[in-house]
Protein backbone atom coordinates (compact mmCIF):
# COMPACT_ATOMS: atom_id res chain seq x y z
CA UNK A 1 0.00 0.00 0.00
CA UNK A 2 1.52 3.36 -1.04
CA UNK A 3 0.19 6.55 0.84
CA UNK A 4 -0.03 10.21 -0.98
CA UNK A 5 -0.23 13.36 0.54
CA UNK A 6 -0.68 16.58 -1.64
CA UNK A 7 -0.89 19.79 -1.08
CA UNK A 8 -3.46 22.66 -2.41
CA UNK A 9 -3.87 26.46 -2.59
CA UNK A 10 -7.45 28.22 -2.90
CA UNK A 11 -8.25 31.52 -4.56
CA UNK A 12 -9.48 33.21 -1.36
CA UNK A 13 -12.87 34.03 -3.03
CA UNK A 14 -13.09 30.45 -4.29
CA UNK A 15 -12.15 28.64 -0.76
CA UNK A 16 -16.04 28.15 0.41
CA UNK A 17 -17.57 27.36 -2.90
CA UNK A 18 -14.02 24.57 -3.05
CA UNK A 19 -15.50 23.25 1.22
CA UNK A 20 -19.46 23.64 -0.56
CA UNK A 21 -18.53 21.32 -3.42
CA UNK A 22 -17.02 18.51 -1.11
CA UNK A 23 -20.12 18.27 1.57
CA UNK A 24 -21.52 16.34 -1.36
CA UNK A 25 -19.12 14.81 -3.77
CA UNK A 26 -20.86 13.65 -6.22
CA UNK A 27 -21.57 9.76 -5.97
CA UNK A 28 -20.44 8.85 -9.59
CA UNK A 29 -17.57 10.55 -8.70
CA UNK A 30 -16.69 8.89 -5.62
CA UNK A 31 -17.23 6.06 -7.43
CA UNK A 32 -14.35 6.07 -9.99
CA UNK A 33 -12.01 7.12 -7.14
CA UNK A 34 -13.32 3.87 -5.54
CA UNK A 35 -12.79 1.88 -8.93
CA UNK A 36 -9.26 3.48 -8.82
CA UNK A 37 -8.23 1.67 -5.69
CA UNK A 38 -8.00 4.66 -4.12
CA UNK A 39 -9.61 4.51 -0.47
CA UNK A 40 -9.44 6.08 3.24
CA UNK A 41 -9.50 9.64 1.50
CA UNK A 42 -9.72 12.92 3.11
CA UNK A 43 -8.98 16.67 2.51
CA UNK A 44 -8.45 19.13 5.02
CA UNK A 45 -8.49 22.82 4.90
CA UNK A 46 -6.65 25.86 6.87
CA UNK A 47 -6.68 29.02 5.69
CA UNK A 48 -5.94 29.00 1.47
CA UNK A 49 -3.95 25.82 2.04
CA UNK A 50 -5.43 21.98 1.43
CA UNK A 51 -4.31 18.85 2.12
CA UNK A 52 -5.18 15.46 0.71
CA UNK A 53 -4.50 12.49 1.90
CA UNK A 54 -4.98 8.77 0.69
CA UNK A 55 -4.25 5.32 -0.02
CA UNK A 56 -3.45 3.74 -3.31
CA UNK A 57 -4.31 -0.41 -2.67
CA UNK A 58 -3.82 -0.96 -7.06
CA UNK A 59 -0.85 -2.22 -8.83
CA UNK A 60 -0.57 0.62 -11.20
CA UNK A 61 -0.73 4.25 -9.70
CA UNK A 62 -0.37 5.91 -13.57
CA UNK A 63 -2.69 3.40 -15.62
CA UNK A 64 -5.33 3.88 -12.64
CA UNK A 65 -4.83 8.03 -12.55
CA UNK A 66 -5.44 7.86 -16.58
CA UNK A 67 -8.67 5.89 -16.17
CA UNK A 68 -9.82 8.31 -13.40
CA UNK A 69 -8.62 11.77 -15.85
CA UNK A 70 -10.73 10.15 -19.04
CA UNK A 71 -13.95 9.65 -16.67
CA UNK A 72 -16.41 11.74 -17.99
CA UNK A 73 -17.93 12.70 -14.34
CA UNK A 74 -14.31 13.36 -13.00
CA UNK A 75 -13.76 15.44 -16.36
CA UNK A 76 -16.92 17.10 -14.88
CA UNK A 77 -16.59 17.55 -11.25
CA UNK A 78 -12.90 19.16 -12.00
CA UNK A 79 -14.81 21.79 -14.06
CA UNK A 80 -15.92 22.87 -10.62
CA UNK A 81 -12.76 21.99 -8.90
CA UNK A 82 -9.83 23.28 -10.83
CA UNK A 83 -10.40 26.92 -10.83
CA UNK A 84 -10.72 27.05 -7.54
CA UNK A 85 -6.72 26.67 -7.27
CA UNK A 86 -4.08 28.48 -7.25
CA UNK A 87 -1.00 27.53 -8.58
CA UNK A 88 2.35 26.60 -6.78
CA UNK A 89 5.26 28.21 -8.56
CA UNK A 90 6.68 24.46 -8.67
CA UNK A 91 3.38 22.84 -9.89
CA UNK A 92 3.25 21.79 -13.29
CA UNK A 93 0.33 22.96 -16.25
CA UNK A 94 -2.50 21.15 -14.92
CA UNK A 95 -1.31 20.28 -11.63
CA UNK A 96 -3.68 21.86 -8.55
CA UNK A 97 -2.86 19.72 -6.44
CA UNK A 98 1.05 18.79 -6.03
CA UNK A 99 2.76 15.61 -4.56
CA UNK A 100 4.42 16.53 -1.30
CA UNK A 101 7.73 13.69 0.02
CA UNK A 102 6.95 11.58 2.60
CA UNK A 103 9.36 12.35 5.24
CA UNK A 104 8.21 9.77 8.23
CA UNK A 105 5.94 7.12 8.28
CA UNK A 106 4.46 4.96 11.07
CA UNK A 107 1.86 1.84 10.22
CA UNK B 1 -11.89 6.00 14.37
CA UNK B 2 -10.94 9.76 13.74
CA UNK B 3 -8.62 10.76 11.14
CA UNK B 4 -6.29 13.94 11.80
CA UNK B 5 -4.42 16.13 9.43
CA UNK B 6 -2.16 18.80 10.60
CA UNK B 7 0.10 21.71 8.87
CA UNK B 8 3.54 23.05 10.55
CA UNK B 9 5.91 25.41 8.71
CA UNK B 10 9.35 25.29 8.77
CA UNK B 11 12.04 27.86 8.73
CA UNK B 12 14.39 27.66 6.15
CA UNK B 13 17.43 26.81 7.68
CA UNK B 14 15.74 23.97 9.68
CA UNK B 15 13.81 22.22 7.31
CA UNK B 16 16.93 19.60 6.29
CA UNK B 17 17.86 19.19 9.99
CA UNK B 18 14.09 18.15 10.24
CA UNK B 19 13.86 15.62 7.93
CA UNK B 20 17.15 14.20 9.01
CA UNK B 21 15.53 13.52 12.39
CA UNK B 22 12.66 12.09 11.23
CA UNK B 23 14.95 9.45 9.02
CA UNK B 24 15.26 7.44 12.31
CA UNK B 25 12.55 8.61 15.06
CA UNK B 26 14.12 7.56 18.34
CA UNK B 27 11.93 3.73 19.20
CA UNK B 28 11.09 4.97 22.59
CA UNK B 29 8.99 7.95 20.78
CA UNK B 30 7.52 5.65 18.41
CA UNK B 31 6.51 3.32 21.33
CA UNK B 32 4.83 6.10 23.36
CA UNK B 33 2.95 6.95 20.02
CA UNK B 34 1.53 3.84 19.87
CA UNK B 35 0.96 3.38 23.02
CA UNK B 36 -1.21 6.56 22.78
CA UNK B 37 -3.28 5.17 20.16
CA UNK B 38 -2.13 6.69 17.20
CA UNK B 39 -1.24 4.61 14.01
CA UNK B 40 -1.12 4.87 9.92
CA UNK B 41 1.29 8.40 10.86
CA UNK B 42 2.46 9.90 7.78
CA UNK B 43 4.49 13.50 7.58
CA UNK B 44 4.80 14.82 4.12
CA UNK B 45 7.17 17.73 2.90
CA UNK B 46 6.68 20.55 0.56
CA UNK B 47 9.64 23.71 0.35
CA UNK B 48 8.81 24.83 3.87
CA UNK B 49 5.54 23.16 4.57
CA UNK B 50 4.88 20.01 6.48
CA UNK B 51 1.61 17.93 6.53
CA UNK B 52 1.31 15.00 9.19
CA UNK B 53 -1.85 13.03 8.99
CA UNK B 54 -2.35 9.99 11.12
CA UNK B 55 -5.53 7.73 12.99
CA UNK B 56 -6.85 8.11 16.46
CA UNK B 57 -8.18 4.57 17.68
CA UNK B 58 -8.49 5.73 21.30
CA UNK B 59 -11.38 7.16 23.47
CA UNK B 60 -10.21 9.99 25.02
CA UNK B 61 -7.47 12.25 22.97
CA UNK B 62 -6.89 14.92 25.09
CA UNK B 63 -6.27 12.45 27.68
CA UNK B 64 -3.57 10.46 25.38
CA UNK B 65 -1.88 13.49 24.03
CA UNK B 66 -1.58 14.54 27.61
CA UNK B 67 0.13 11.34 28.27
CA UNK B 68 2.51 11.89 25.49
CA UNK B 69 3.67 15.59 26.59
CA UNK B 70 4.42 14.00 29.91
CA UNK B 71 6.76 11.03 28.87
CA UNK B 72 10.24 12.04 29.25
CA UNK B 73 11.60 10.65 26.10
CA UNK B 74 8.68 12.87 23.94
CA UNK B 75 9.78 16.17 25.49
CA UNK B 76 13.63 15.33 24.84
CA UNK B 77 12.46 14.77 21.11
CA UNK B 78 10.72 17.86 21.04
CA UNK B 79 13.56 20.15 22.02
CA UNK B 80 14.97 19.17 18.68
CA UNK B 81 11.69 19.15 16.33
CA UNK B 82 10.04 22.04 17.92
CA UNK B 83 12.66 24.73 17.16
CA UNK B 84 12.49 23.83 13.65
CA UNK B 85 9.64 25.28 13.14
CA UNK B 86 8.22 28.63 11.94
CA UNK B 87 4.22 29.73 13.96
CA UNK B 88 1.53 30.57 12.04
CA UNK B 89 0.03 33.65 13.73
CA UNK B 90 -3.61 31.59 13.88
CA UNK B 91 -1.45 28.93 16.14
CA UNK B 92 -1.17 28.67 19.80
CA UNK B 93 1.72 29.64 21.75
CA UNK B 94 3.07 25.92 22.20
CA UNK B 95 1.54 25.01 19.27
CA UNK B 96 3.71 23.62 16.02
CA UNK B 97 1.39 21.71 14.15
CA UNK B 98 -2.09 23.12 13.33
CA UNK B 99 -5.14 20.89 13.40
CA UNK B 100 -7.11 21.25 9.92
CA UNK B 101 -10.33 21.26 9.35
CA UNK B 102 -11.63 18.27 7.56
CA UNK B 103 -14.01 18.49 4.53
CA UNK B 104 -14.22 15.57 2.82
CA UNK B 105 -13.46 12.37 3.72
CA UNK B 106 -14.46 8.68 1.87
CA UNK B 107 -13.31 5.39 3.65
Amino acid sequence: MKRFGQIGKLKPEKKDEYIKLHENVWPEVLKVIEKCNISNYSIYSFELFCFASFEYHGENFEEDMKKMAEDLSVQRWWKYTKPCFEQFKAAGDDEYYIDMKEIFRMD
